[in-house]
């Protein structure tokens, strides 16, 4: 049976014969009216096809119970699903999350952003992107509403923006004391430089070889691809194995879409047939992928749940306590887990 | 330096020395105030850190040049590159896309397209999930809001509801007399029953493969492992050559996820080792990692594009026009293209 359509909150009062201040109490928050009426709200809600307008509801609510995420791209598997462990840490609370995707542009995560407090979100989940002379702009921001950044931090940001994101050094640290275990002598792919994730992953590398005191090396890595890993990757290292450079060695790829694609070219190479050279490589991230790919890719697991967790209870307890007094600021590092698979 | 924060349309209509009723009408539509107006109020934007409310706004636009999408799965990449699509060709014409994920399940389906309607969106893009008595319901919502399907129909819509996808029946043939001219002989694995196109694809198979006078053959499917394509065709594949089936077949699976699954059982059973066997494997979608396989996937590129283009224009213009009587509801096929890699 077809429910009876009604448009107006005025229409719906009369309909489930309550009165129109007492029904927007109760859609503003339904703890505020009587077990009994709610009950009869609820019934009467029921039997007919009533949306309450989104924006009235928010307009009056001030925006409560509203987060917004910010992540650079939508087609990147690991985004997307830090996306859902975010909405899913956010349902769990009440609060529901609204999707803007900047880009992986500065403007656009200007936009974005705008957008989102243009809402009167409660707060703003942040993947930033890299760009020069952001802090200004991000310091702005945080005057005007709460902003964690997760996944990657942001240089010199610290001490006044929360972030949240793999533990970089101990992740680097675990992957490459099983691949020198293992005999092997690492060279470090790097990421086209879009966050702080790729300086730092860089940088832990570097630190940890010199401390096993073996050389750091660094593939020469070609121009980025806009936010296409797989295609830089595949680029700069099909550039590599044409000239016989890193054919018989093992890479760490500063992430798993970044060794999706040197793996092609490994391929193409035929890096991967048996035989006396020993190729190996590794990714970062665990992505919904990295296990189907051929050979399996070995990696660091990133906690996404964790992660996504961590960042939503800081923000949530700034948005409590905007002076933010009883929530220090700092770096939340969250420790990574070695997948070893085939690859290395 | 930092732009004074202005929190109310009142303070701000003060600090530029406008009307508010004149800066109200320039930010529900910029064109009914005059040039010198205009140049006016946003040379004192400029000046300010303002954000209008985003709620009062569309209120009072009542969601005008919003638009709502609903995806079954934010981590498919295949799904969020028609997300960016129609992003794009709605942004070319002024609106803006507002998601909503119904992670492939009817209640969330459901809550999705409420959040939407209660955002008065003009219209909704929906690629709908496969439910058994579906129709009612979209019955119900088509007559509150315009609704175009997109990528897959609905059993049964046909002549209330508009559905836009790729051409089901000629995209199979393609890549079917491709293999066949090569001297192959295809097997099918089809996807978990998720939407129409999993029937079409299937029955597109049956009938071309009957023109050839050759005999339709089907994989025995495992169980669907929700939304996880490569888990679902990597299970029933490894499964199958196992036993010893399909090992020297050429197999068709009804999206580049089923094959991506597929080919790592075919890998771990070293099918596609140079030998006498002849094993060969092709997809459907050509998604953005179909070319970072090993070996590259042969498939049937989705114009994506176009898809979205068809689709909001269909959509827009019934938005214009809810009678609707100026275009005819129907199905629009939007025809694939063969890409042929090292599979197949």
């Amino acid at each position: 049976m077809t429910r009876k359509k009604i448009d107006t909150m005025q229409d719906l009062a009369g309909e489930i014969r309550v009165s129109r201040p007492t029904l927007s109490r109760y859609f503003q928050d339904p703890g505020t009216v009587s077990p009994r009426m709610r009950e009869k709200i609820e019934r009467g809600l029921s039997a007919v096809d009533y949306v309450p307008n989104f924006f009235a509801v928010q307009l009056a609510r001030r925006g409560e119970g509203l987060v917004g995420i910010v992540i650079p791209s939508l087609t990147d598997v690991f985004q997307a699903s830090m996306f859902e462990a975010a909405e899913r840490a956010l349902a769990e609370r009440g609060h529901r999350l609204i999707l803007q995707s900047s880009g992986n542009d500065v403007a656009g995560e200007d936009r974005a952003i705008d957008t989102l407090r243009s809402m009167n979100v409660n707060g703003i989940l942040l993947a930033p992107v890299a760009a020069p002379n952001r802090l200004p702009r991000l310091r702005e921001i945080v005057r005007s509403v709460p902003v964690v950044l997760i996944d990657s931090g942001v240089e010199g940001a610290e001490g006044y923006l929360d972030d949240v994101g793999i533990d970089n050094r101990q992740g680097i640290e675990l992957i490459l004391d099983y691949l020198i275990r293992e005999g092997r002598n690492p060279v470090y792919l790097t990421m086209p430089c879009v966050n702080r994730n790729a300086t730092e992953r860089r940088a832990a590398y570097e630190a940890v070889m010199l401390e096993n005191e073996l050389e750091p090396r660094f593939v020469e890595s070609g121009p980025p691809v806009g936010w296409n890993f797989e295609e830089y990757g595949y680029r700069t290292m099909a550039r590599c194995f044409a000239e016989g450079r890193h054919v018989a060695d093992t890479l760490i790829c500063a992430s798993d879409r970044i060794a999706t694609g040197a793996m092609k070219a490994a391929h193409q190479f035929k890096l991967f047939q048996p035989g006396t050279r020993r190729f190996g490589i590794a990714g970062h991230d665990n992505d919904l992928l990295a296990r189907f790919l051929h050979p399996g890719l070995t990696t660091v697991e990133q906690d996404l749940g964790r992660i996504a967790e961590t960042a939503v209870e800081i923000l949530l307890a700034r948005v409590k306590d905007p002076a933010g007094a009883s929530v220090p600021i700092r770096s939340r590092r969250i420790p990574g887990r070695l997948i070893v698979r085939e690859s290395a």
